[in-house]
């Protein structure tokens, strides 16, 4: 299978023009031999097996577009009409090439796939008059109508993370009962250690015996990223999808996990090596959970929105800019008394969601790969994994953005005062922005792996000024080097001190390359 | 996530439009913070955390398309122009609708993803001048130019049945080794029994030892449908998705998983229980692997064509009517010496292609629940789950449908003699019409359980003539029963001596019902 990039060419058939060289008469057999008549073949009508020389010089494409009258879908050549014109008649959006050639017949099938799905803010998610983690995932207000008469009691299975059960377990029982749903919660351990297809078999071992049905009741997953991963694979091999819905509970997968398509499972020791791209039915957001998380773990969400503020919005930045000390403080909370960080918790992370969805919309299997959200994404790998467990993710994306944000100004993207902004705006949210394992010779080697991952392009984003960016391919050896050295003196004294403790926070040692 | 049927709604946003009720002003935070403006929020400025009372009556939405300027994608609303109209503009299918109510912002998301492959025909795949096998998934020429010229030795690994390996291993091998490729070949025992997540991994370890690169080298899979369903389940799982290749060695296999996008492994004594939709890059067919296959096999696969012909095409009904012995005899071998069942061959194989390649691309991820395709498949899968391992799979589906056509000549659907032709042509083809297992009860039970699965309507697929066929929801209880003893009546006592013998050809025993 391959997936075609997500931009639209020109009349939805790229892969077939290129190949169309004269509007074809080839025939196939199934025109030979009419689909509705009677007419047998005979010895003489017969194509031959192999088709004759003189046929088989030129290949010749026919392209075919798929018409549905009554239950039967036929091909017909485009912009042909159908005859029997009484019937209603459906047109598909899949099309079919067919190319004949001395070796037989190629079909060159392209079907689109629509997916759908919610992002959903709300508040007091877990009170039992809040019906959203119910009905929050349907679109279709008939559908709501319909579900909420049904005299069916509700079922539902829930993958819990085992901290946010011990912190939230028992109101989540509390909302399930007081809503009279037969419910069947399962709590497990969702590290990075932990995410395995052992835990994802183990997670549909529960869901067998729960007789799940998958029309009807969505899994649900509440916890962090791994946890959220963990379940969308399972989900989406279930009986080839079942629907889910994630219910984040840490900054982090709030603003990243929630809004994408992607899931897996490491494999190996190497991270997310299994999974796939099915997007949940639904996400639910409720910024009350940020509150029980340490404040490195802020920090760590924080690198991440300030990746996109950084790619695309101004407003973003001057939010984390001027209010990153309040919104770590009050671990995003909104206290009623006190509107103005009220109001800076809640727009940061909507902005966040918002332009995290443009991105990600356009390109939900990631076909294109200039890719902004990449930024901070071109070093940390490599990085990561060399000084496990000593950085959380969002920390090395940090450094990383950091370096990068150094070649933008070696490159006179940005001038001196807005790479200083951006620094300093860095620290503000308690982020680390160098790393003494992050050597020339490490962003060498991780600039090269890039290469592979990304079409033999560096597909470097870069910003071109706050809130601003672009994608590179022409950075030199020389502006690199550059940009490095005047990164190390500026920011490797003042920042070894801020650096997390060594051991804080351990992450499991993973030695391949994340997708 | 929920995938849309595969329809065309009016203007792509059927689950849009449903809650645009007015031409909506709605703001967001974004647009009060402008991406690019350097306005910062001030305590009087800020939106509330939840919107006032008098915003939150109506919930109101706005459609957003997504178009990209340089590297950034943005949201614009439906009919807006963007203002700086120097800079190449694209435009993305995806769309965001944002829906402002009491809650908070809801976001709903609709992403097309394309997929494309190809299904070739070929002769004689293992000759080492027939470079399909290494370059036949590649659609675009100048990609074929690029790849062949490249100095770098090709890599391929192939995942082969053990028992085709030990038929075909060693012009496998040669094909290979003759072309200069460096691979490896791991033949696996694919069987009902063997096909689980276990093998799945098992595979992926070896793909993962091999340092396979999925931007450039597929994964091949040699062998019948289990075989290509496990394959297919590991490579959509490496890496998000690797592309992989369909060799098909059985006539089942060569005109069924090679065409549709299905993968899938036994769970917990459950068919298919866990799998997607993840299609190959390309299925290459070659009908000479097809000599090597038992009698039973042969019309094994037969059964599946047949449903082909039933549902949408007289002339391939003829061509099995009337060819059918051949076929079995010749194993859909082409003789050169004998242009007539040589092409008989051809054709039938084609045809079915085609008719299954026009009712499942429309249909790839299968979500709209009315299709041909399931005829035979209502009964069948009680019926297989029930009396295994006496039953392949193609002659469960016979059974079916043979009861089926009773149940289109009792509707009045089809005359006596239609009726009589089609058992006549099941006949021919060595196929069951009848089975001591398949009592009333049973019947009713399969019809029970396929409401469950299709949305509380039976969407019961049933022939209206030879070659032509629609979907009925109304077909009544007396007239079924009606239909079960006349068939009983007329195919008993015929049959039980036509039954392939217990025991042979054993199936495992799977409890649950086919997806």
């Amino acid at each position: 299978m391959e997936t075609r990039p997500p931009l639209p060419m020109p009349g939805h058939s790229g892969a077939f023009k290129k190949h169309s060289k004269a509007p074809s008469d080839g025939r196939s057999l199934d025109r030979e031999i009419s689909p509705s008549g009677s007419m047998l073949v005979t010895e003489e009508e017969c194509a031959p097996a192999v088709p004759e020389a003189s046929m088989a010089q030129e290949p010749r494409q026919t392209d075919f577009q798929l018409v549905r009258v009554k239950s039967t879908w036929s091909r017909i050549k485009k912009g042909e009409a159908l005859s029997n014109s009484e019937d209603e008649i459906t047109h598909s959006e899949a099309k079919i090439g067919e190319c004949i050639s001395e070796g037989g017949i190629s079909w060159i099938i392209e079907a689109p796939i629509y997916f759908c799905y919610k992002v959903v803010e709300t508040y007091n998610i877990l009170e039992p008059s809040n019906t959203t983690l119910l009905w929050g995932h349907i679109t279709d207000p008939q559908q709501i109508e319909l579900a909420t008469a049904s005299k069916r009691k509700l079922r539902r299975f829930i993958v819990i993370d085992e901290v946010v059960d011990k912190l939230y377990g028992s109101k989540v029982r509390q909302y399930f009962e007081e809503n009279n749903v037969q419910y069947k919660i399962l709590a497990l351990p969702t590290t990075e250690e932990t995410k395995s297809m052992d835990l994802v078999l183990n997670i549909l071992h529960e869901v067998q015996n729960f007789s799940l049905d998958r029309r009807t009741e969505p899994i649900i997953a509440i916890g962090g990223g791994v946890c959220l991963d963990i379940v969308g694979l399972a989900a989406s091999l279930y009986r080839r999808r079942t629907p889910y819905i994630r219910v984040p509970t840490t900054l982090l997968s709030y603003v990243d996990a929630s809004v994408g398509a992607k899931n897996g499972v490491n494999f190996l020791q190497c991270k997310n090596k299994l999974g796939g791209y099915t997007p949940p039915v639904a996400s639910f957001l409720d910024r009350s959970f940020i509150q029980s998380i340490p404040r490195r773990h802020i920090s760590n969400g924080l690198g991440e929105i300030l990746k996109m503020a950084l790619m695309k919005h101004k407003g973003l930045f001057d939010l984390l800019k001027n209010h990153g000390k309040h919104l770590l403080d009050t671990k995003f909370q909104s206290c009623n008394g006190f509107a103005d960080h009220r109001d800076a918790a809640l727009q940061t992370t909507r902005i966040a969601i918002e332009t995290m969805l443009e991105e990600l919309a356009p390109n939900l299997w990631e076909d294109d790969l200039d890719r902004l959200v990449d930024f901070g994404h071109l070093i940390s790998p490599e990085l990561e994994m060399r000084v496990l467990p000593s950085l959380m993710h969002g920390e090395a994306v940090n450094i990383d953005m950091a370096f990068m944000t150094y070649v933008a100004h070696a490159r006179g993207l940005l001038d001196a005062q807005e790479k200083e902004q951006i620094l300093q705006c860095m620290r503000g949210l308690e982020l680390p922005v160098w790393h003494s394992g992050c050597s020339w010779a490490l962003i060498q080697r991780a600039l090269q792996e890039r290469l592979k991952h990304s079409g033999g392009q560096p597909r470097m984003p870069l910003p071109t000024g706050l809130g601003v960016a672009d994608i590179f391919n022409d950075t030199s050896e020389e502006t690199l080097e550059r940009a490095y050295k005047l990164w190390v003196k500026d920011c490797q004294t003042v920042l070894e001190e801020e650096l997390p403790a060594q051991g804080d926070d351990p992450a499991p040692q993973l030695h391949c390359l994340p997708l």
